[in-house]
């Protein structure tokens, strides 16, 4: 066999990729053996039907044709709309590409930033894929740490000595974040939106967990003064709508970057099915119900699980604004947060996901999706945590 | 707004992306005017009911969650079969990745295959993104020109200077051919095969139109002897089943190479519609009429063109083995293709592809696809050949 390029032999940096519990957890279901899974951010829910029924109809009607690259016209109106709405900065289909998922918008907008070789920036702990994909466009990745006594918050002047010091080329953040459920002040987007002005680079900014916000306010770093130009944001339908499986999403851009993005798409991936951008355009403009009918249950279950972890004082639940998961940390029970989710789901068939898959900054903590019926998330959260006292009395 | 990478602003190689005339029907059309749209290759027939029947039965039970970054066990285990039963190679599902379409294929292939600044070799004619798609890939396209004369099949010994001036780590080829319709002899395929070999590079072969033989035989150039472990082969159902717009190919490489491109998945675009998959599951397994249904008015409408160019001497027709296009000779009109598509399209409102768009060698030819109903085809092609001896005369 010839020799794969280096770049796609080590976007891993040669460790794991961070999914070793969920591949683990998965393997045992294959088995036959019953796990409770609370990795993978996926909603119980499965995507509404009156959403499936559009698609099907517009398939039948014949939409199973190329669509047209950039997406599709009242896809891209649709989405220029919600962020004009929601963001108020004037937002027309010329910003807008739509992708097969934020994943492929995530990778497009770093190929749009960096030249290979170039620095790009991530605020650390961070979602799995975010090292990997800044790898896949050949630039490096250089993480920020955050504390958790700081919420996890970045600090904007750490962002511009790291920025100085590599010549960045884009800064990636991530609010409300995966995994921490931090939504950052606008004070802390603000410093980093003037670091980014003052070094001339891209703010990438990952905006797929904006409609799940429990508390506090969800500020587009788009939105500040002067960043519309500087800022492209992913977006998507799978956590807003429970369309995982169905990869729509788009990417919100300065025109001349939409347009080197459709290039970009023209030789990457050559569109996204009609059918599933007519479904998407269904779920955007049809029934305003349905995004706050798939948050509800991850609302529902973050209060929940307050209350239980109330009652204890070995996890603690690092205070959080938004998305699907609870962060906790287990450092009392002097495990690493791989130990413990090895531990956890050889002995309790629980899989969570460590923190240090996220990050070193993030090890010590338990990300746990809220993504099961109720009365089994309670049940598995007591597990946990009287796993963790357990460990704690024995530590 | 900050600078574009290099890359992504340099795809196009500061030309157009060939899709020009494509583009200004479109626009006629949008605008009202009725044109023949005989460009891209979209079959006219839509997918099979039955095929949708089974995505709609996928999606509403359930299937519409995260599916696996490399595409479902069956899926796979389904294209590994069709690939050995047709090429006679043992494959398995580690063999196979499931991608979103062929173009996605396409560009994993060379992003394994090439780092950044490497040489890809690639024979013209092409597809009108092969460069592109090397060029997104971080690596740099080199063409080997065929001509005419020779059918349009590549001389190995060219070849062979061209990879070893440029130190290339891939070369892509693709019989049967897009535009020309080649189906490149055992001969070539060998002669290309122990090239690749003796300079130790990736051979990537675009195998998309596998299923469209008129005459003559495919021979996928993985078969040969040793080449199994430095072929990556792309395939799709976009030609085959006419699903253009589900966005459904695979790439088959060694084991290792797989186990690399589903890294490279993760972090690019996270897998493909699971109720896609179960789609295409269906296609390649439940009804063997269905390929030969949507191959059979390509073989007829190139049996009718045969017959009405047959009839005059402006226009001359490449002899081809393959695939849904004519590829027409229309040099004695002392136009170029770009003149006489856009001169065509001006006067008759005809579409059809300037053989420039894939690359100099095909200057002077037009690339017509077999894909509108067969009446409506005669009349175009007739008129097409009337227009060709207009201008010939007066030339």
């Amino acid at each position: 066999m010839p020799i794969l390029s280096t770049r796609i032999t080590s976007l891993n940096a040669g460790g794991g990729d961070g999914w070793e519990i969920f591949y683990k957890a998965r393997a045992l279901r294959t088995a036959g053996v019953p796990v409770t899974e609370l990795t993978i951010g996926e909603p119980d829910e499965r995507t509404d039907p009156a959403i499936l029924t559009e698609m099907h109809r517009a398939a039948t009607a014949g939409h199973t044709g190329y669509a047209i690259v950039p997406g599709i016209p009242a896809l891209r109106d649709a989405i220029a709309a919600r962020v004009t709405e929601r963001t108020g900065v004037p937002t027309t289909r010329d910003n807008v590409l739509v992708t097969p998922g934020g994943q492929s918008a995530l990778f497009a907008a770093h190929m749009a930033a960096c030249n290979p070789g170039d620095a790009a920036l991530m605020i650390e702990p961070h979602y799995v894929t975010y090292p990997g994909t800044i790898r896949a466009a050949g630039a490096i990745p250089h993480s920020i740490e955050t504390r958790p006594e700081h919420s996890f918050f970045p600090d904007p002047a750490e962002v511009r000595r790291k920025a100085r010091q590599t010549g960045a080329s884009a800064l990636l953040v991530n609010s409300p974040n995966n995994p921490t459920g931090a939504i950052y002040p606008r004070a802390t987007l603000e410093g980093l939106a003037e670091v980014a002005c003052d070094g001339d680079f891209w703010l990438i900014s990952d905006e797929v967990y904006d409609t799940q916000i429990w508390e506090g306010e969800h500020l587009s770093p788009r939105a500040l003064p002067g960043m519309a130009e500087r800022t492209m944001v992913i977006g998507s339908l799978s956590k807003s709508h429970a369309m995982t499986g169905s990869r729509i999403g788009w990417l919100i851009a300065p025109e001349a970057a939409i347009a080197a993005l459709i290039d970009l798409a023209t030789n990457t991936t050559y569109g996204v099915p009609g059918y599933i951008q007519d479904a998407a355009l269904y779920a955007l403009t049809s029934d305003d119900a349905l995004e706050p009918r798939v948050a509800e249950p991850f609302r529902r279950r973050r209060a929940q699980a307050q209350e239980i972890l109330a009652r204890q004082n070995i996890v603690g639940l690092v205070p959080s604004g938004g998305a699907m998961y609870l962060f906790l940390d287990i450092r009392a029970t002097g495990l690493s947060g791989i130990e413990f989710a090895d531990a956890l789901l050889d002995t309790h068939r629980i899989a969570v996901m460590p923190g240090e898959s996220f990050g070193p900054s993030a090890a010590g903590f338990l990300r746990v999706a809220l993504t099961i019926p109720d009365d089994r998330f309670a049940e598995a959260l007591t597990t946990l945590t009287g796993f963790a006292a357990t460990l704690a009395k024995a530590a």
